[in-house]
């Protein structure tokens, strides 16, 4: 089994909305309860941009959009669900409310999906009834351009929720990672933590503006990781010696005194203050709509002219789109 | 004054060589001296590269190649260069004594610029005769493509000689960022650094391969960095509240227990052998030549795609092709 027919969205936010974005453009029919009161406007101002985005992101023929309806609670959006995406604050007793009641309304083989970017799945399972079906499904902004889904099991989720999780996100057009180890930000998180850290002590210490650093980054090694990753990366620049000689060359490097990674910058008003000024004048002058705009079209270029063309394995826009036309 | 009609490349590996390709694609002659047996050979592999990806990189009119030519020694190489290019080994030794000799024979006007990933320039410059002339320009491999250059002045650099470095960049294509403090490493490297750290430790852990790893950046946020960089990107994700809103949600999370980041892996013939044996398995398929080449298609691609579509200020494509059709 690879399809759905009926997925319940539990949380309307950014990420949520792009869930719901992702889920109608593939033919998905979704439910939503989310309680705050502007939540329809919310994610209907999403599914504008992912409506003009997939109009644009390939020329095949597509699956006829799924449908949207709003409810007012858990009960009536989970009841027929195949899948249910837990989208709330990243609280953990918010998500373990929002289990119990979903356990209590859905279907006992519905899948359930947790989009948190960092809490451990075992935790999230601890007092559910059906452990076994609940596993964490971290995709990035925006979710319904973006492959990547982490794909996450606690100690007591059934493989087998992994195996079907990892099909339905497939066929989603989705590239599903599988996290084998349970740790706390699971892996790309891990990776833009680090960055982030890194970027703040540039800041705060007068170093680099915000940018400099965003300038560092999408005219350098941002070009590089669109496709290759870091490891392939090295290995490029290893030449043909390879990767051990790589190693070599800039293993040593690890203990120079770049010591600003081993401690945390302090989170105070000042170091907030400076790093949203500097964002402002940066780009103020666009609109979070804008930029959205601008983010998605550039997009969808990359997805569309890559497509086939990248290292390794794992599904690609080619691959998506052949998946479509069948 | 913004452009030369002659180079001289001291260190012909794979950075010099990049250099020299960037060079004689936009005009200018390039006199080489490296001691290598195998240098001109080396060089002649990417220059057929280059040649391939500048013939697709823009349909426009170019400027006429320039011819490059290779000496015995530095004294004929730098005698009637305008820009003198270093790119010998990472060792401040061997760094100061090119200088010298440079200096023995350049014209006193001559800008020196050194390709160092992480030495401080006041370090560079400090036994040098015309001190104010030397600057770091570190490029990113390849750098016939990537656009990034780092410019950061030493203590005793002219400004002038930074601003007449700046135009020469531009003129060439690229986008220079000029490092306003002098630290080690820079901006990009001290970012990659971060990532490099966290994803060995993710690897030494068994918590992810290589591949997982290189999937997670290429599916996910890598997708972002090639058009946003790393403060525009969370400046969307906060959304119309803006940066001051993301920081709130997200400003906590450096008090978590990612303790990893705070620590250096030890760096010994068991992880080099982890690393590269995983990498053999990911990318042992392919020759370097042949993962040069696509991840050269791609970069024309997301260059030739994004093209003016970019946020903020800087150099694009699309304002190097009015420069070249003038």
């Amino acid at each position: 089994m690879n399809k759905i027919s009926k997925a319940a969205i539990i949380g309307g936010g950014v990420i949520g909305a792009g869930w719901i974005a992702r889920l109608i453009e593939n033919g998905v029919d979704v439910n939503v309860f989310d309680p705050a009161s502007d939540a329809q406007q919310k994610v209907n101002a999403v599914l504008v941009n992912s409506r003009e985005a997939y109009a644009k992101l390939t020329d095949g023929e597509r699956r006829s959009e799924g449908a949207v309806q709003f409810f007012s609670g858990t009960q009536k959006a989970v009841a027929d669900a195949d899948l249910i995406v837990e989208s709330v604050p990243e609280r953990l007793d918010i998500k373990q409310t929002v289990y119990a009641e979903i356990e209590h309304y859905a279907s006992s083989d519905a899948l359930i999906a947790s989009s948190t970017s960092g809490i451990m799945p075992s935790d999230l399972q601890s007092k559910m009834r059906h452990p076994e079906r609940l596993f964490v499904a971290h995709p990035f902004n925006p979710v319904y351009l973006l492959p990547l889904v982490e794909l996450v099991a606690g100690k007591k989720t059934d493989p087998k929720t992994i195996e079907r999780a990892s099909e339905i996100y497939k066929w989603l057009g989705m590239h599903p990672l599988h996290v084998k180890k349970e740790i706390e930000a699971f892996i790309a998180d891990r990776l833009l933590e680090a960055i982030w850290r890194e970027s703040l002590w540039l800041v705060k210490d007068g170093i680099a503006t915000t940018q400099d650093i965003d300038d560092a980054v999408r005219y350098g090694f941002g070009l590089r990781y669109a496709q290759m990753g870091v490891f392939d990366t090295y290995r490029v620049a290893g030449g043909e010696a390879g990767m051990r000689h790589f190693m070599a060359q800039f293993g040593p490097c690890l203990q120079w005194p770049w010591t600003k990674l081993m401690d945390v910058p302090e989170f105070n008003d000042e170091l907030v203050d400076l790093i949203t000024n500097q964002s402002d004048e940066q780009s103020g002058h666009m609109s979070i709509r804008e930029m959205e705009k601008i983010r998605d079209d550039n997009l969808i270029t990359i997805l569309r002219g890559l497509k086939d063309n990248r290292w390794g394995a794992g599904e690609t826009l080619g691959e998506y789109e052949k998946s479509l036309s069948t």
